[in-house]
């Protein structure tokens, strides 16, 4: 199941991506997409609604974050092998863990502003993991029981900030629109194997990031499992898991993003992200 | 105006301490103490209410975090310049910036519970900042008009979890019970100098920790005016502002929680915390 939130920002609907790819109105069904609707009861009993009944929505909408009121943005950072190489460092022995500021969440394909005074913002396709059920120290073998779905987030970071200003990464990963989620919250029973998910970010039509969740170091059930012993999870959280090789820190020159870029990225089955680069201003 | 949140978790009413120090019901004139209600129009509107017209509250409920819907909960680290020093750590040159998980908050006087398989959890009274309306790129100059209150925060965090297991603090400062807040939301103008405040915590009846707000690295109103650099601050977003010396981390020797220790913490004016030191269960 594709579940989406479309319309405006901050009014958006709940909504779902029908078979044939349309968009339908779940509004009559649910309130939202949030805490209670991420339970795997909830999913299920969403599931069986038969999808004619739901009403086509009309026209192009903008879509938002396909989840209401995440509580917390969890990043894993360097957790791709042939990432953690590009960019000279040794492979992490535990996961590296940091949060994004939810201010920063943003629609998918809504612009992604270059904050004052940036000179380093840099792109990073990931895999989200949103969790739907509340984890504290589960195992492994357990971990994906409480995972509601997956999507694609853009992790985007400057990286002065992150990395100059410090040593705290914080500080460069939540700046306003630095967290575009979505379009689709796909459903954990949709993704076969979640580990074998392929990833890729175009800047200006021309490829830049190409990888796979297969390389990445620490898989998504161990993140979970790791995360779980440090923090409790609750439903609506969205973890995102590291980005494969590519960034624009990385590059010989280093590229930047600057004022007219535009961004594409995606993940194999979990839809695309499209965003214009433009100079930050108040919204 | 001291604002309160009382009852059970989760089912908390709102509410305020009168001149005599009686705990008040607001939940008739409003719904929580959240993002609409911090405003300064909001909390001027407050005011003016009669305490006498409020219903005094029977009994010793339990206090919850003074905030609804806390948004961040953001922690500025090493900004003491005695705290520093003891711990052997230059003062920085930047405000340290790090976040808390918001599943961390807890009551002020809720038990304070040590994570498995934790060895080194340690204490932080500090200053808690609650924002009242949104701040982007504001000059220090401006930075206290967007403050709806101050608090008593105590700061959590596993040291070893912190410092020991990579680079990035966050996964020490997280924990379930991490962030008590409270007892009270005092709205800035009843605080007459912010940088003029005491802080004293103690343990099982024992000083452990005393400093003044004046010892600070950075002031407030500059730690607010540099974090509206990199992210919007929101409404409701809480910033613990780092602590004085005395942590268990830096006595010799070493001291850290166990079960069955009670912490007593407090700040001039804002109120006081107290907290029994449990093993970590469900919640």
């Amino acid at each position: 199941m594709r579940l989406v939130r479309y319309g405006r920002p901050g009014k958006e609907k709940p909504g779902l991506i029908d078979d044939e790819g349309k968009l339908r109105d779940l509004s009559g069904v649910i309130e939202d997409i949030d805490v209670a609707q991420l339970a795997p009861k909830a999913l299920r009993k969403l599931e069986k609604i038969p999808q004619a009944s739901l009403p086509l929505v009309r026209g192009n909408p903008r879509y938002g974050v396909p989840v209401a009121r995440v509580g917390k943005f969890i990043g894993i950072g360097l957790n791709y092998s042939d990432h953690a190489a590009e960019i000279g460092m040794p492979a992490p022995k535990e996961p590296v863990v940091f949060m994004k500021a939810i201010s920063c969440l943003s629609g998918p394909d809504d612009p992604v502003m270059i904050p004052k005074d940036s000179k380093k913002t840099d792109w990073e396709v990931e895999l989200g993991v949103v969790i739907g059920s509340r984890a504290q120290y589960v195992s492994e073998e357990d971990a994906l029981k409480y995972v509601a779905g997956y999507c694609v987030v853009n992790d985007l970071s400057e990286r002065q900030f992150q990395l100059e200003r410090g040593t705290q990464w914080d500080k460069g990963k939540g700046c306003d629109t630095f967290g575009p989620v979505g379009p689709w919250l796909v459903t954990a029973e949709d993704i076969y194997d979640v580990q074998k998910l392929d990833l890729y970010l175009d800047l200006n039509g021309k490829r830049m990031q190409t990888g796979s969740t297969e390389t990445m170091i620490f898989s998504v059930a161990q993140i979970i499992s790791y995360l779980s012993k440090f923090m409790t999870l609750e439903p609506g959280d969205v973890i995102a898991t590291g980005t494969p090789p590519g960034v624009g820190q990385a590059r010989k020159p280093q590229r930047f993003l600057k004022k007219g870029d535009t961004l594409r990225l995606g993940i194999a089955g979990l839809g695309e992200q499209q965003q214009d680069v433009v100079a930050w201003s108040a919204r």
